[in-house]
């Protein structure tokens, strides 16, 4: 039996790529008016914190294929929630519309003639690599930048990687680490060994790593650096604007040959 | 003579999309730190509240190619301010290392030895789609979404635009408006006449204006909803999920045929 009083409500909210600090006042806004809360393992636990106290607040992640709820228990969750407490805040890792299935659960909701509402956050995308001193786009070196999920429905790398390949874009894959030695041979087969990457895990966090090679040494760059899931990776010219990409690339001319 | 006490820095802000409340927590706590602030065309006036009310705010933007400082000014004043006052925060619309041409001032700045702080922005290439209703990924539509910028250094459009228009990706162009009917052109080269596309003017802010067609008859939108700069534009099939893409294409299928 509904309860007549609850006004169901599904708000998604972008948690931002890491650090708390990168939350937006829109967002601890609804964070403060939530009735309940489903959050994920990429979404800060700190931010819980702009939440009201008594409510409830469920961890609904996954990671490294752990076990986790599956993406129809958490559209079906949200809905029971949503009827039993009213509203129920997702709080995602990043922007709930980057790669995060966020419009899944808003069509799911309205299904029910749920009330939607969607509140950007910084895509780790963009917001990783600029705190790690690599802008996405340059005069000169980029003129675009193109976004592309390492993991897809059908768990192959996306088709999309090998025209990126081919493309002067500066490519940032999300949730590829998994699938690096199939991006560096797709790289390779466009001829581009020399491009730069970096591979940057727990992004904009005081435990960050960060690997910067060529495509040709990168694998051997993630190894010795011990760079795990969840990392982003960058492809392109603009990644040697990091300082460190200028001594990788000294040692490669000096020392290996 | 410089001053002693004074200790030159850079912070480059993004402000987000025009929402003055997508603006990050981070962001906040640095204009409360500044000594004084240079601020965009695009960058929301509400957010210099959040500066001390007895320092400088220069107005540095440039709209429709009105009178306005060229970059090489704005590189100079950097360097002159933070040698005068201290903590120059540059404020600049959406992030800016998206076509902000950030990097530029961060190297200038470090020619000088100033030291310098990126604090990212939403960018309007996610945020304005997202809070239209239009997320610029969707299982099964979008396996990754690429932005380019319309005004490129030599004033041509990107050739990454072409290349474009043969992938899946979502398509994100900021600052082409003047340049749409050269983008629709390419489009159509490419056999895609019926893709969904978007225009976006002042995203997020109570005066949104959208138009939304396919690449067939988005000019005569855009011409009917009088769309102007600054827009963004989307283009793929995520557009389709907007509810007034259905009533276009029902419009297009059974009075325009």
């Amino acid at each position: 039996m509904k309860n007549k009083n609850i006004q169901p409500k599904l708000t998604l909210v972008g948690a931002g790529p890491g650090d708390p600090d990168l939350i937006t006042v829109k967002a601890i806004t609804a964070l403060g008016k939530a009735d309940v809360i489903l959050y994920d393992a990429l979404a800060n636990k700190k931010l819980l914190q702009y939440a009201p106290s008594s409510i409830k607040k469920i961890f609904v992640g996954k990671r490294n294929g752990k076990h986790s709820l599956k993406q129809d228990q958490i559209n079906n969750l949200i809905v029971d929630l949503a009827f039993t407490y009213g509203n129920v805040v997702r709080l995602k890792g990043g922007d709930p519309f980057v790669f995060g299935r966020g419009y899944e659960e808003i069509q799911h909701a309205e299904l029910f003639n749920i009330v939607t509402e969607v509140i950007p956050g910084i895509s780790s995308s963009v917001g990783v690599p600029a705190l790690a001193g690599i802008p996405v786009t340059h005069r000169g070196l980029s003129e675009s930048f193109w976004v592309i999920t390492g993991t897809t429905r059908t768990g192959e790398l996306s088709a999309d990687i090998k025209l990126a390949s081919q493309s002067k874009a500066t490519v940032v894959i999300l949730m590829g680490v998994n699938k690096l030695s199939k991006i560096v041979k797709i790289y390779k087969a466009a001829g581009k060994e020399k491009l730069p990457i970096a591979l940057i895990q727990n992004g904009t966090l005081p435990d960050e790593r960060i690997a910067i090679a060529t495509v040709a040494t990168i694998e051997e760059a993630v190894q010795f650096k011990k760079i795990a899931s969840p990392a982003i990776i960058i492809i392109g010219e603009v990644v040697s604007l990091h300082p460190e990409f200028i001594s990788q690339e000294l040692f490669e001319k000096y020392v290996l040959n």
